[in-house]
């Protein structure tokens, strides 16, 4: 069996499965963030009674703590978290370049300095495929350099083809058997440098492709326009994975644009400054309005949350700094994430994605509670 | 029906059901605290999955935020935070002492600065009364002086006698139909002291009889001496509970002495300083010796972390500051004290309650994980 089937498409909006080890997912789909083997305020438990089918690690944390010898050690990511689902590491690039105090770039790859104890480490392509082969993980990302936007196409093309000699290091190291390799294209908004990155790594035979670099600077609308011109030019036969994007409306854009992987850590960190998703918009838990409503974070919504707690409950907790404001909240907005994609994927099947677009943009767009 | 059916007895150890209109407390009980409307870290689920029978609000806390009036305008305790099971709420009069910044004590009450936002309140025994009526608590506490030991018998007894007024004051206000409340004895270690705070009390005839200013200073050997010389006095038809006691074995020397329900902040307080209980005693998860430790938190636990997690995830989860480490503990610790009163009710229908003592108390105390 190939590794991602193609089941149907409606415009470019496309509906797919990928085969892991640890199970299907069905794309699109939207993968919480788990960064440091943990979705934040979540139990594993929680994230299977919403039926998250992928959860994403982020090797540069797990790397510094605890290590990627010791979750080798104790059998693997999945088994070290208990979390038998599919799981995907992205490289460390991102974080290398975004979070680490001091980083120096060679041919070789990044010197850094933790961000945790200042301890310096030097990783390279080959020590990311280590780190992620030892993590176990069933999609394992390509290392690449990520530049902030705005950069001169000068400094794009020469991160860009950086990113492509290491992509070719990233292949030549042997992942475990159930692994899956990732490239990730860069380039930036220009697309003759993305079409070069991306024709670079098909020669490559990555096992599916990822738009890094987005999403770091630029304006929302360049990124959409980018991906509506780019993505359709993308190999169709692999999953297509738009990294670290975004808000729902950036998801749903990125399906329209025919993508089928999404992550973002803003489900759960913005629930944690009070924020929830409804189909009406987001709100903010924390305004005066909330005081006495006895609504449900989303009335439209059938989570655990909305079918239970409400507005004036979470306010109240999230006011005196309960953890189980951020908890509700969390589950609610990676819930509502779940949904958005599943009713993309249903409305693709039907053939329907424009009408399901139009609608969940109308409704989370005219914001029927301000 | 009465309020309190006693069933069975071992020793001095009692069994009984406490009938509210929310449902049966089987007792010996332990109470997961609440303070501000949330057990911490705790889904309302995660109680009702560990069988938890009633919980435990602070009406000091409740007062301050979100206040009262909100709280009865939400329809009530139990409707606001989503809980239908039975509540308890203590009187505010240890918090006022404990948590305030100053505070006045006079034959009206006391006035206390709020230690959110330094607002000057008064609270009084009929404030008490009101602001506990109108959170709808099915068990309601006397307000109560609750001096810190050691004082001198001069002190605690002015305290006693003031206790004992405003017990006669908090009698005069009408509570909901629902509602019972409990009388406090206080008295420090003073047998004659206790002795006539009780008589004074038991003349009012209140639904149940809490041992107050107990774990305040004291040494626990004189704590536990004082029990088990005392508690064998106390009405033997009504409940009897020992408030804000304590470690798991306090909790079952209480049993032993005849005391019924108990309630502490420890299980979740202590989780979130990385100390889980286990059948072998209290442990710490930030140890070095856990870092490769792949057994549950207590192997001989059945909860639902402990038939999932393991100590080496939870100890990470711990090191890189996880909220999940603390949501993971609390659920662990809370589900041990329901489990070992549930184990002390069962052996006391068997008889055998000195039996189940000594081996929990042995394996507690023998910790072979040392």
């Amino acid at each position: 069996m190939s590794f991602f089937q193609l089941e149907a498409t409606s415009g470019e909006a496309r509906a797919g499965r990928i085969y892991t080890s640890h199970g299907v997912i069905e794309t699109p789909i939207f993968m919480p963030v788990g960064t440091r083997a943990s979705v934040k305020t979540l139990w594993q438990e929680d994230l299977e009674r919403m039926n998250a089918q992928i959860i994403l690690g982020n090797t540069y944390h797990l790397f510094l703590r605890p290590g990627h010898e010791l979750v080798e050690k104790m059998g693997g990511l999945h088994k070290f978290m208990s979390w038998d689902r599919p799981i995907l590491t992205d490289s460390g690039g991102y974080q290398v370049f975004s979070l680490s105090d001091i980083n120096k770039l060679t041919e070789e790859g990044v010197t850094f300095q933790s961000h945790i104890d200042g301890m310096r480490h030097l990783i390279t392509p080959e020590k990311s495929m280590q780190i992620q082969r030892a993590l176990g993980s069933d999609i394992v990302m390509a290392f690449d350099e990520c530049p902030k936007l705005p950069a001169t196409k000068e400094t794009l093309r020469t991160s860009m083809e950086l990113t492509h000699r290491w992509a070719k290091r990233c292949k030549t190291v042997e992942l475990k058997e159930h692994q899956h390799l990732f490239g990730i294209i860069q380039g930036g908004l220009h697309y003759d440098l993305r079409m070069e990155s991306m024709e670079g790594l098909k020669e490559l035979n990555f096992d599916g492709y990822a738009l890094g670099g987005l999403s770091v600077g630029e304006k929302n609308e360049e990124m959409v326009e980018f991906c509506k011109k780019f993505v359709p030019a993308m190999p169709k036969e692999k999953p297509r994975y738009l990294m670290g994007v975004g808000k729902p409306l950036d998801v749903l854009n990125g399906i329209k644009a025919g993508l089928d992987m999404f992550d973002c850590v803003l489900p759960t960190r913005n629930a944690r400054n009070g924020q929830f998703l409804t189909t009406h918009g987001p709100l903010n838990i924390k305004k005066a309005r909330f005081l006495e409503d006895q609504l449900p974070p989303d009335p439209e919504c059938s989570c655990q949350v909305c079918t239970r707690y409400s507005r004036t409950y979470i306010r109240h907790l999230f006011n005196v700094g309960e953890y189980l404001a951020g908890q509700l909240i969390s589950y609610h907005n990676i819930h509502f994430y779940l949904q958005m994609v599943k009713g993309a994927r249903e409305a693709i099947f039907r053939g329907e994605f424009d009408d399901y677009y139009k609608t969940f943009y109308n409704n989370y767009t005219t914001n029927r509670w301000e």
